[in-house]
C-alpha cells in the first residue's frame, strides 16, 4: 500500500489544488471549486444540500430522497434495526426486507435521523467566557456555557442543539438539528449481498456491494413531509464527472500535535487494537455455540471487525516513518514562524509544550482511565445500569454543573436510549460483561483496589453471570420505573447490576475528573491556541477536523494505481457473479442468483471517487452538481484509512455504490416497485416477477 | 511499570559493576565476579555446573538433581508431556501426578533433555570458508559449512551437535550434546498451585507459584547414570546471598540495529501482538465448548497468554522514547567512532545501511513470507505434513544442499518429534486451521494467487474441516510409513493435508529462498562486522545475544522498588492462603487447603534475584557459591520482559520458587518421599499421612 504524501493536512495551510477537505457548510471554498472544475456553487444549492441531508443515529449518514420522508443510507448503518426487529424466526438481517405496503413498515427500536437546521458562530461568546481561565475553571465554564447555549436553542422534543468544537477549538458553532425519531424500516436487502466479501474485501476495491437501506422518518404517526430531497439521477456517475458527498465524517486527527500523535501511535491505538482483536477472536468463537448465538451476536462482530480493519489502518499511517517525519517537520516549521514573532511566541509559544505534558498525564493515568470510565466495562446492561445511576444524580443537580450528556438538552435523547425496545441478550452480555472485567483486572492487577472492590471473591465469569441473570434492566418498563424514581429509587434497588454501576461510579467519577481537569482542558486551551497560530499564519481557508456533524466534500470519479496497477473507477454488475464461490462471504443469496439471467451485466455496481471522506460518512449520498442521486457511500479503500492523519488525492478513495445498480436490483431482484416509484416518480417496473420471489 | 536505564547492553562494552549478562561458559567473567561478590568460580567449578545443567525439550531449562537421573524442571515447562499423558478420564494437568515407585514413571511421548559436553570455537573455520562470498554464495556456503562441522560431530542417535551463532556472527561456537531421549514423568502438582493467580499474576510479583514438575532421564530402559548434579541446600537463598543461574535464555535481541529494531517496533510486534490477541479470544471462548474442549486446549491457552504478556512488555519497552533514543544513540556513537578510523570505517561503515535495507525487503515480503512460510498455516497436523512432504525432497539431496533442520546431524530429532506419539485433536486443529487460513486471506487479500490457490471456492473452515477430517497423520504409523516411503509415497499419497501441504510448498520454498538470501544472509554478514567492530572497539570482555543456548548469569537475591513502594524479595507460604479465593486462577487445590494445618506459614515460597534472564530460562536452577539448589527460576518480573533489549538492575528480576518450597509441599502436600530421600538423601519425612490422601 502506498503512504500518504501530504501537503495542505500537514502543514495546516488551504489546500491548493487537492480534493482534500471536509468541509463545514458556512466555510465552503466555492470559488476554489470553479477553478478546478468550472462550477461554484451558490448559497441555495448548499442550503439545499444540507437541507437534504440527515445523520442517521450517532455514526452514520443519510440522505432524504423523498417527499414523503424515505431516507437512504447503507445497510451496515441501519443493521442495529434490523437485528433488533428480527427473531430468531424471521431473520431480516439474513433473508432482507421489504414492506410492501405502507402499514408493513417497521418502528426501529432506537434510531433517529436528525435535519441540519441552523449553524450559528458562537466562538466569540465562549471565548469572553474562558478569558484569563484554565485548569477546572476554564473546563466547568466551558462546559457550563455549552450547556446554557445548548440547552436555550432546544425549544422542544424534537430539536436537538449542540456546540460543536471546531479547529481543536479554534471556533465553535452551535449546530441546531430537527430530530426524527420516528423511523421505520422500509427495504433491506440480504446480508450476503449487502456484505458480498464479507471482511475480506472490507475496504478493498474492486468491489461488488449493494450496501443500502431505506427507512422512512414519520411525524405524528404519518411519514414526514420534507421539503427539501435529493432526487435521483437519469445515469449515474460517469468516470471523471464531478461528484459531491454530504455527510458526517466522525472524525480526524489532521491537526494534532506531534506528542498527541505519538501517544495515538505507542499507546492508545495499540492498545485498542490487542483489545479489539481479542474481542474479534472470541466473538467469531462464541458464533461456533449455535445458530441462534451466531444470529445474536453478527452485529457485534461486524462492528468488531470493522473498527478492527480500519484501526490498524491508522496504526500502519503512524508508524510510517516518512509519513511522520513529515508530521514532526511541518509541525516545528509553524512553531518556528511563531517563535520568530515575538507577540506570536508569547501567545502561542508554549501550546505545543502544554499538550506533550498532559499527553504524559494521560499515559500515567490510561489504564484508570479506560478500566473504570471510558468504556472499560463492556454490556448493555451495566451501560444502562451506568446512565441510570448517573441520572439520579445529575438531575437533581442545576443544569450547568452536570456531566456532559445528562444536560436539559440532551434528556430528550437521553430518554430515548433508556427506553429503547431492542433486544439485549442475556448470553451475549455474559460474554462481553466477563471480557471486559477480564481486561480489566489485567490491566489494573489483581492487587489494585478498584479490582478487588469490583470482583471481591469472584471471578470475572461468576460476577458477569450473577449480575447479567439477576438484572431486571433488559426490560424497558424497569429502566423507566427507576428512571422517574430518582435517587430514591436507586438507592433502594436490589438489581445487581445497578448496585454494580453504584459500586463503581465513586471511582469512575473521580478518575474522570482527573481525566477532565489535567488532560482534556489542557489540551482543549492549548489547542484553541495553536488553532489560532494557524489561522495568523496560514489564513482562514482552512478545514476542521471531523466532528461527527455535517460536511462537504468535492472530488470526481476516478481510478487509480496500487502495486503499478491501474485500478478502474466503476466495477459492473456481472463482477459480482464472477466472485461467487458459494461459500461465505463470497455466497451470494438466492434472490440473486435467481435473478442473473434478468441483469443487466454491464450496469456500473460499485465506483470511487476522489472525495475525502472517513467514518461516519458511511449512508451519506454521492450527489452531482444537479444535486441529483449518483451513487451512495459505503467504505473507503484501504488507503483512506490513514486518512484520519492526512489526504493523499492520488490513492484515497470513497468507494461508493452506483445509482445504477441500486435501480436495476430494486427493479429485477427485489421488484420493490413501491421504492422505486418513489426514487423515480412515474418509472414502471418492467420486469415480470419471477416465481417464488 | 518503570522503564528500564541501559548501560552496558546499550554500547555494547562490557557492563562494569551491574549483574548484567547472560554468558557463555567459555568467556564467563570470573574475576569481574570476584570484585563484587568475593568469590571467583574455578573451571572445575564451571564445568560440573555445565554438565549438571539440562536444555529441557526445545524451550526451557532443567538441572540433574540425583545421580539416578532425576531432574528439575518447570510445572509449565513439561506440561505438555502432562497434558499428553492425560486423558478425558485421567487429568494429571487438573489432577497432579506422583509416581509411588519407580514402575509407575510413564514416559513422555516426545520429548528430551539435554547436556552441553562439549564448546569448541569454530569462528575461524567458517570465516575462512565465507571470505569475500556475499548474497547466495555466502549463506549456501556458511549454510553448507555448517552442515558438515555438525554432521563430523554427530557421532550417534543420542549426540547432538549445533553450529551456535554468537554475537550476531561475530564468533560460530559448535556445541555438542549428550541427548537423553527417554524421558520418564516423576512428580508434578495441581496446575492450581503449578500457576496459581494464572494469568493476572504471570509475570508479576509478589508471587505464590508452585512451578514444579520432576521428570527422570532414562537409558536403556533404566535410570541413566548421572556423575554431575546439584545437591540441594540446606536452608536456601537468603536476602542478599550471591546467586547463579544456569540455562538456555532463549533469545535477546540488545545487539540489534536500530533499524532492526524499528523493524519490531514498528511491525513484527505489532502484527504479532494483533494475531495472538486474536488466538487468545478464540481459545478462550472455545474452552466454553464443553469440559473436554476445554481440557484440550488447556495448553494452547497457556502459551498464548504468556506469550502475548511478555510480547507486550517488549513492545511497550521499544515504544518507549527515552529508551528508544538511548539505543540510537549509542549507535551513533558506535558509528562516529567507526567512521573516524579510515580502516575501520572502510571495513564496517556500511554495515547498518546494509542491514537497514534488508529491513525494507523485509517489509515488503513480509505478508508472503509469513503467510505461506514462516508459519503462517498453524495446524499440527500441517506442521508435520509440511515436514513430511519436504523430507521427501531434501532427503535426497547432498547433506550439504538441504533446508536446516533436514541434515544428517538433525535427522535423530527430526524422526523423534515426527514419530511422537503426542495426542492430536481434531477439533482443536481444525480451529486453529480455520484461524490460520482466514488471516491467510486477511493478510494477501481473497485475490492474491497464493490465496485462490490455496482455498479455490471452499471458505477457511470448509476447507480445514475437510483436510483435518480426511487426514491419516493423527497416527503416528501413517507418518512413518509416508517418511520411510519417501517421495514415491508422498506423491501416490491421498491424504489431503499431505495434498494441500505440496500443493502449497513451491510458494513457501520461494519465498524461504528470497528471504535468507535478501534479508537473512545480508542481516547475518553485516551483523558479523558489526560484532567485529564492537570487538575492536570496545573489547572482547562482553556477552553474545541469548540465542537458547546453556548460559552462566550471577546476582544476588534483592528487593526493588515499585510505583514508589519496595518490594520485599521473599514471600512466605502463608500468603499463598490469603490469595486464595477459591475461585481460579486464585483457587487453591484441596490437597493445599488440607495440608495447610501442616505447613509452616512462614516458610520462604518464591523470591527474587537479579540475575540477568529472559524466556527459555524457565526451569533453571538457582544455585549458590557451593553449587547447591537454593531455587527453581520460573519467571522475571513484568520489569524484566524489556530484557529482550536491555537490562536495568534496579529493577529486572528473576522469580523463582524457593528450595524450602518445594521441600515442604513435597513432604506436607503431597508425600513424595521418594523424591525427598533423592533429593535429600537420609532426610525422613516426619508428617503424618493425613487421611484421604
Amino acid at each position: 500500500m502506498k503512504r500518504l504524501l501530504l501537503v495542505a493536512s500537514l502543514i495546516g495551510a488551504a489546500p491548493a489544488l487537492a480534493d482534500e477537505g471536509m468541509w463545514t457548510y458556512n466555510n465552503f471554498p466555492a470559488s476554489k471549486l470553479k477553478a478546478k472544475y468550472g462550477f461554484e456553487p451558490s448559497q441555495e444549492w448548499l442550503d439545499k444540500t444540507r437541507l437534504s441531508s440527515g445523520k442517521f443515529g450517532f455514526g452514520c449518514s443519510s440522505s432524504f430522497v423523498s417527499p414523503d420522508g424515505l431516507v437512504m443510507t447503507n445497510h451496515h448503518c441501519a443493521r442495529g434495526c434490523i437485528q433488533q426487529l428480527s427473531t430468531a424466526e424471521k431473520d431480516f438481517i439474513a433473508n432482507g426486507f421489504y414492506a410492501k405496503t405502507q402499514a408493513e413498515e417497521l418502528q426501529c427500536p432506537a434510531l433517529e435521523v436528525s435535519q441540519l437546521v441552523q449553524i450559528t458562530d458562537v466562538t466569540d461568546k465562549l471565548n469572553a467566557a474562558t478569558k484569563g481561565l484554565t485548569g477546572k475553571a476554564y473546563a466547568d465554564t466551558l462546559k457550563a456555557e455549552m450547556a446554557k447555549l445548548e440547552k436555550d436553542c432546544t425549544t422542544g422534543a424534537d430539536v436537538r442543539c449542540d456546540v460543536v468544537t471546531l479547529y481543536q477549538g479554534g471556533k465553535y458553532n452551535l449546530y441546531e438539528y430537527q430530530r426524527f425519531q420516528d423511523v421505520r424500516l422500509v427495504f433491506a436487502p440480504e446480508h450476503a449481498i449487502a456484505f458480498f466479501g464479507g471482511d475480506p474485501d472490507n475496504f478493498e476495491f474492486p468491489r461488488y456491494d449493494l450496501d443500502v437501506t431505506f427507512v422512512r422518518v414519520y411525524k405524528d404517526g404519518k411519514p414526514a413531509k420534507i421539503d427539501n430531497y435529493f432526487k435521483w439521477s437519469d445515469k449515474g456517475a460517469k468516470d471523471g464527472e464531478l461528484t459531491f458527498v454530504s455527510g458526517h465524517p466522525g472524525r480526524t486527527s489532521r491537526g494534532l500535535t506531534v506528542a498527541q500523535l505519538e501517544y495515538l501511535r505507542d499507546v492508545a491505538l495499540p492498545k485498542q487494537l490487542f483489545k479489539m482483536s481479542e474481542i474479534r477472536g472470541m466473538v467469531t468463537e462464541f458464533q461456533n455455540r449455535g445458530p441462534e448465538q451466531k444470529r445474536i451476536s453478527n452485529n457485534l462482530l461486524f462492528g468488531v471487525e470493522n473498527g478492527l480493519k480500519s484501526t490498524k489502518g491508522k496504526h500502519e499511517q503512524l508508524v510510517d516513518k516518512n509519513f511522520f517525519a513529515q508530521k514532526v517537520a511541518a509541525e516545528q516549521e509553524l512553531r518556528k514562524k511563531i517563535n520568530a514573532n515575538p507577540k506570536m511566541k508569547a501567545k502561542y509559544g508554549a501550546a505545543w509544550d502544554e499538550i506533550a505534558r498532559a499527553q504524559d498525564t494521560l499515559r500515567n493515568i490510561r489504564k484508570e482511565y479506560e478500566g473504570m470510565e471510558a468504556g472499560g466495562i463492556g454490556s448493555q446492561l451495566f451501560g444502562l445500569a451506568r446512565t441510570l445511576v448517573r441520572a439520579s444524580d445529575e438531575l437533581a443537580r442545576p443544569d450547568t454543573e452536570r456531566l456532559r450528556g445528562f444536560n436539559e438538552a440532551n434528556l430528550p435523547q437521553l430518554k430515548n436510549q433508556l427506553m429503547s425496545k431492542a433486544p439485549i441478550y442475556p448470553e451475549l452480555e455474559i460474554a462481553q460483561l466477563t471480557f471486559s472485567l477480564t481486561k480489566l483486572r489485567e490491566e489494573l492487577g489483581p492487587d489494585h483496589p478498584f479490582v478487588k472492590k469490583v470482583l471481591g471473591n469472584e471471578s470475572p465469569a461468576s460476577l458477569a453471570a450473577r449480575v447479567v441473570k439477576g438484572s431486571t434492566l433488559a426490560d424497558p418498563k424497569a429502566r423507566e420505573q427507576l428512571f422517574t424514581g430518582g435517587k430514591a429509587a436507586i438507592t433502594a434497588s436490589t438489581d445487581p447490576m445497578i448496585q454494580l454501576a453504584a459500586l463503581v461510579d465513586p471511582d469512575a467519577r473521580a478518575i474522570r475528573k482527573v481525566y477532565e481537569e489535567q488532560v482534556e482542558a489542557v489540551v482543549r486551551k492549548n489547542s484553541e491556541l495553536i488553532a489560532q497560530a494557524k489561522f495568523e499564519v496560514y489564513g482562514t481557508g482552512i478545514y476542521p477536523d471531523a466532528t461527527g456533524t455535517l460536511r462537504l466534500s468535492f472530488g470526481a470519479v476516478k481510478g487509480y494505481t496500487e502495486d503499478g496497477k491501474q485500478v478502474e473507477p466503476i466495477t459492473a454488475m456481472g463482477g459480482t457473479f464472477e466472485r461467487h464461490t458459494g461459500e461465505e462471504p463470497f455466497a451470494l443469496p438466492k434472490t440473486w442468483l435467481a435473478a442473473q439471467k434478468d441483469l443487466t451485466a454491464t450496469t456500473p455496481m460499485n465506483f470511487v471517487t476522489t472525495n475525502d471522506i472517513i467514518g461516519g460518512n458511511s449512508g451519506s449520498p454521492v450527489i452531482n452538481k444537479n444535486r441529483e442521486i449518483v451513487g451512495l457511500v459505503f467504505d473507503g479503500n484501504i488507503q483512506s484509512l490513514g486518512g484520519d492523519y492526512g489526504y493523499d488525492e492520488s490513492v484515497n478513495r470513497t468507494v461508493a455504490v452506483h445509482s445504477e445498480a441500486l435501480i436495476e436490483a430494486l427493479k429485477k431482484v427485489y421488484k420493490a416497485d413501491r421504492v422505486l416509484e418513489e426514487l423515480r416518480p412515474g418509472s414502471t417496473p418492467t420486469v415480470k416477477v419471477t416465481p417464488g420471489l
